[in-house]
């Protein structure tokens, strides 16, 4: 059943690692030319070939110090140029109609900021006719147009973006994100082979796992699915009768845990500013400069000074970060009076993340007890209403959160001999 | 010197060989901004990196049987498309400001035609507002678009047609064809160390070295820069102090060879159609039938069968098309009532070529006595005006351009002591 100007659309995103090689080139074809079978008007959003990209910006490293600007994104944004016309070769080869579009093509515009640009508009005209015409619409992900009509990308995470945002101007019925899992697991399956998908999850939690470090999708593109109540799906390229994850609004009350998911992140490096001066305005000094050079904060505890009429403050920031920060505190301390700063990168960051938190209590003392029973020390907590994270030691991460999912997940441990999830690449 | 609106413009060409790693981008960028410097408003059109076109062409070639068309040339663009933004990176490094532009924002508007689409005409505004705003533009090669903004590319050669076809629509000063070798050479050096470098060359006797197999430029650049009268120069990336070899409209009176340069191409299939009749029409059904299929045919001779009242047509073409010939003259043998078709693929046309032989006698002779001294068998031969071929075995193919070389070039054979060219790669 061939789609007409009055079926519904569907947009598909699709990763490096789905278009890696000729043959995985040719397996997204066909799911795409399946889904266009059903009767769907087809868009797929396609991410560059495996390690494009990285060679992209190799080259840019080895020609320039600070690779930046518009002709990097020129350069960067050809990965994905290659991608949708292999695509669309493909597509051709097996005798349906396709066509590719770049980020001019498919009318992405974009703030005139270059390597990181968020999407203005998308222009849809051109890529609507097409589809109405009975082609199947293969865009470049990762990439728009500025005001002056050159190629802008739009950063990490930037090709899930492109195919919300896509999903949103064209009114389509439902995004796909396509990678190698199955779906949003409880957390990483290398780490814990019980892990379980997750059938269903809200964004706001989807959310929190992605900034927690869980790598799911990017925040930016579930924040834009949430804002337009866009039907996303996490699911894979190599069993299309499994529905993946869903992220919707609401999880419906039925569902049994607290915690939806546990994820681990070991790059984050945690600073503390020791003996600050116990008046107004400290915090703000500390956190001003921090946010004037571009330093993301997370995790910030303040506690009593050992000396009286003082203050600790202690947060933590990404570990690429850490360099900037240390020129940054170092500043800071002689200006407010503190006594000295410390900093520690050897750890790791474990969090528990659910919806269902929110009207049980004990949920952090179950988290707290799991680490107990692992011998894992705590070296700071921080709790948001549907996250608790906690820092430990970096070499206890991966046990963390192993105690943890038993914790929370316990009949996923029922049995130890357990089969280990058949593919994983969490 | 800056230059600036007045300032005359210099259009320069980059070969893949030239931008193959980073290293090699570096030095194209060191002589772009050289010429900068000097006060030229300064455009290069830069092809794809080393081997990149060829991996492309390999990943087409892994996704459909017979690629081409329109995504067909959305992939292959992307390869020029790396390059210009990679030089425009080393540029800006240097602290010039540089811009690249690919087929599109160049304004290169070509045929409705894929894959070997030839340019209607170039809109130069958006080109000449960066050179002005003192921008050094760098420009893809080997491709433009179509009415529809579709990608299209310009088939083999491209890249210099790309180049001398700015040069024109810029009325640049001159163009500069940079290469691994110092310009044209008497012939290839590889095959003969003593060739010499070429100063002055006229259009024609450049167009034809190309049409007989010299890997000098591509025919159709040549062509394009004849008509527009246009300065084309190739020269050497590696010594910058080198005029390299100037192609202008006629060569001055005073040079004293009859012949130019010596070329072998090893690529061609002789057919012969033996025992037609002797009636009007038959050389017409030959070549219609073969013109139809977009074959070309060189060096057509016809001469007396062995039975009486009957010719033998015997021509050559190129071996990549000698299947489809084959296959033709099959079917023409029937229709027309030929003998027989016989054919050979081990064969090489050895060619000389020069303006200078047009009003000199005995520059035939010359070459078939050259021929003779090494002992080789002359299979066929076709003359023009200002060039002659003599098919021979194709294992002696080498053997009889050295043979040529050392009786119209003796003086650079006076010694066989004589040094190699220290580097050739021609």
């Amino acid at each position: 059943m061939s789609p007409n100007s009055d079926s519904p659309i569907i947009v598909q995103k699709f990763g490096g690692s789905s278009v890696a090689d000729a043959e995985k080139i040719k397996n997204v074809a066909r799911i795409i030319v399946n889904t266009y079978d059903k009767g769907y008007r087809t868009v797929a959003v396609i991410s560059a070939m495996g390690d494009s990209t990285d060679d992209l910006v190799a080259l840019a490293g080895n020609l320039c110090r600070n690779p930046g600007g518009r002709e990097y994104d020129a350069l960067l944004a050809t990965g994905e140029m290659v991608s949708v016309a292999a695509v669309a070769l493909a597509i051709n080869e097996m005798g349906y109609k396709a066509v590719s579009m770049n980020g001019q093509q498919a009318g992405i515009h974009t703030e005139d900021l270059h390597n990181r640009a968020r999407i203005l508009e998308i222009k849809t005209e051109n890529l609507i006719n097409h589809l109405n015409d009975g082609y199947i619409v293969l865009v470049t992900g990762f990439q728009g147009i500025n005001s002056k009509g050159d190629f802008t990308t739009l950063g990490r995470g930037g090709s899930d973006t492109s195919a919300v945002a896509l999903t949103g101007a064209l009114n389509a019925e439902r995004c796909d994100i396509y990678t190698d899992v199955r779906g949003v697991y409880s957390t990483d399956p290398r780490v814990v082979p019980q892990a379980i998908k997750i059938d269903q999850i809200s964004y706001i939690e989807m959310m929190e796992l992605a900034r927690v470090g869980a790598q799911v999708l990017h925040p930016r593109a579930v924040e834009l699915a949430r804002q337009g109540n866009i039907k996303l799906c996490k699911r894979s390229t190599f069993d299309l009768e499994d529905p993946g994850t869903m992220m919707i609004g609401e999880v419906t009350a039925d569902r049994n845990n607290a915690v939806t998911g546990i994820a681990c992140d070991n790059s984050q490096a945690r600073f503390a500013v020791e003996g600050c001066p116990d008046r107004p305005g400290i915090a703000a000094e500390i956190f001003g400069s921090l946010a004037n050079e571009n330093i993301s904060v997370d995790m910030i505890i303040q506690s009593l000074g050992r000396k009286e009429g003082t203050n600790d403050i202690a947060f933590t920031v990404g570990s690429t970060d850490a360099y900037d920060a240390m020129r940054v505190l170092e500043a800071v301390k002689d200006k407010i009076g503190a006594e000295s700063i410390t900093s520690d990168v050897e750890i790791s960051k474990v969090s528990i993340v659910g919806a269902g938190m929110i009207d049980r209590p004990g949920i952090a003392a179950d988290m707290f007890e799991a680490l107990a029973e692992e011998g894992i020390n705590i070296k700071m907590i921080s709790t948001s209403e549907i996250k608790i994270s906690c820092l430990v030691e970096k070499d206890q991460g991966h046990d963390a959160v192993r105690g943890i999912h038993k914790k929370f997940f316990p009949h996923a441990h029922a049995t130890e001999d357990v089969l280990v999830n058949e593919k994983v690449g969490y």
